[in-house]
């Protein structure tokens, strides 16, 4: 008797509950907790250039040997840059958060937050294939939830503005050249030619200007 | 006479000088600070990951070996996140906060701002009794002192809403799990077990699972 | 001929490019831009507690000597809360900041920043002179900088409540307790006590109650 | 036939879809973004003053051998410090960011977060000519930068105010002098004198001062 009366009247104590708290989030200090994790994961990168431990007279060609490191730590910083702006331009069109976006919002941060050990790893290691291939799955997996975030927002009605079949698969479409070129180098890497898989990654520029004038140019590929 | 005097008028000056400052503070600083603070936390895990240093061609072997410091980054990064959305959840429902409030606070971040030591030692020595004592305890302290938190906030009456006894109770017992846990797992590392104990964290979803769903029958816990 | 006419005109130059700019800032993004460095400095400390590296039999001993480097992490974190809980109180009835206010905030930053080198000589060398010294002298700089910051804030205006003459003598009384004990600490160090000094910082707490006692009761102090 | 139309019709889509987003950004987020990298960079210094690693009885003589390391410290701290308060006041008077201001300020935090390797290497290295050189290339690019985002935030229209060209050229002489002295600062250490390259670094005050005399006397530099 007694469990019965709680089951009707008991789930009122979880509701009770449940609504202190909002069911959907303000965006604002998801998206500045964001900012921070991105401003200092790119601050932290600088940490990987080793300072040079050599004799006073050779600290000139130590510095050009620092140079690949220099580089990486570049690479590294506009790929965070790139995804912060990505990051900010989204969520400019979110109007509230839900549970799964926040999660998803987590993972993203936590691939921010570990680039700088591939990062590390091919600067140290140059165009070795592990180092490249653990590069690119890592940059290749901030992509791939970049893209599940924007499906998600979209499919759970969390947009501010409506958006019409065309224009999403649009945008959807530009977002999937990042994740398509860093995944095909790992598969160039694996086969044997790591060299050749990091500089796919320059294709990038060229193939999203490619993307967004072929998608300007009608519904052939939609 | 002159302290006499002093006695009656003096009070006054502490008076004044207290009523500069608002005697409660908002709250909206204080969660800024925090968020900055589990941002930091968060992203210096990455620094417990070793860049291996071995010959180019063992670089595979030893990105492998890493798996386990990845394991202790991934688990981190995981309770500092959970630790910050309840945060963000409580502080939603706090108007105000007072001096303890703020002490309670700086608690709960000595705790996420020393998580990245216990996390270097899990990662450095695996299942070995101590490490896992250190890293229990610490997760357990995070439990505890938001539950003390939470206490507080409720008794001084720095909530926003009304909560009711029963709604109060019901929140409670689900921040009780993840403290119950660790602290379990502690007596079992320490009477010889730390691998066990290492899989009792496995069961904090599903006893969560389980308390919320008894709370829902019925007052039989309650 | 051209340079009088200069002389008198061309100043409105200079004026036009100064009424560009508020003359005195607003310090939302002043308060922001501290709070990041205090919650930066604060999460840094944990870098200097040393990963044991010892054989996993002699891990427990290991972590058990690394307790002065523990305390030193506490020690440093609890300066700090205290330095922000100052901070935040004092900005709270500041109106505007000048030139001279942002230089004086940026010299306490520069000494929130420099703390984590003395904490880490700190907790390596433990009760040695230089190391005390060190310590003291940073955590003095810290309190003699906030002294001179409120008083600048007086003097130029700057605060949002007029504070009368009495309030604003008990308001500084109270600050200069930290100054005092930290600079008399380096004294007894450097007379050969270095332990003793240390000691002497756990005076603190009740000189300070003392101090206000004191205040409370009369102007005999004042 | 159906390209035909494509082109006629499917601009609407890429119109729609940038129409998602605001052209122009509010610089709220980016100026809160710019201070966590430059609160991070600042604090992230200090790691670079190296823990003495020396018998108890030589610590004092080692303190005081990393004296340059201090300085090295205050300086690059002073740098951004500096940067920091040149970019609050420029943003203050920043209506609006475009595309080009945001990659501009990417591109000064870029170099704001490479500061802490050339400081490193300065103060291991002292006045060796690749340390000066690397230094001083670094800050003068920092100037560069603020000019190259100074000019095309006036002739985008992106600034609040409207400014005539006299002011708006007494603004840029200013900022003028930081890069001229760097850069002048690297070839006197090029040429064989990297001490005296850096005693040029102090010009840096009075030249600013004469700079703002002469611009405020007449228009014979202008």
């Amino acid at each position: 008797m007694c469990s019965l009366v709680d089951n009707v009247a008991m789930p009122g104590v979880r509701d009770r509950y449940v609504a202190l708290f909002r069911d959907k989030w303000p965006t604002e200090r998801l998206q500045y907790f964001s900012d921070a994790v991105f401003a200092i994961a790119m601050t932290l990168l600088v940490l990987d250039i080793e300072i040079p431990d050599v004799q006073e007279s050779r600290l000139g060609d130590a510095l050009r040997n620092a140079l690949p490191q220099v580089f990486a730590f570049v690479l590294s910083f506009a790929v965070i840059a790139a995804t912060w702006v990505a990051h900010h331009r989204r969520f400019e069109i979110v109007r509230v958060a839900d549970r799964r976006l926040v999660q998803l919002n987590f993972a993203l941060l936590l691939v921010v937050t570990f680039l700088p050990f591939p990062t590390a790893v091919l600067s140290e290691y140059g165009s070795e294939t592990p180092a490249v291939v653990l590069y690119a799955g890592t940059v290749g997996a901030l992509g791939l939830i970049q893209l599940v975030t924007w499906s998600h927002a979209r499919t759970a009605g969390l947009l501010k503005t409506e958006i019409d079949e065309a224009t999403y698969r649009y945008g959807r479409r530009a977002h999937v050249v990042d994740p398509a070129v860093f995944l095909t180098s790992i598969v160039v890497a694996l086969v044997g030619f790591p060299l050749a898989a990091m500089l796919t990654w320059l294709a990038i520029p060229p193939a999203s200007w490619l993307v967004r004038r072929t998608a300007d140019r009608g519904g052939s590929i939609g």
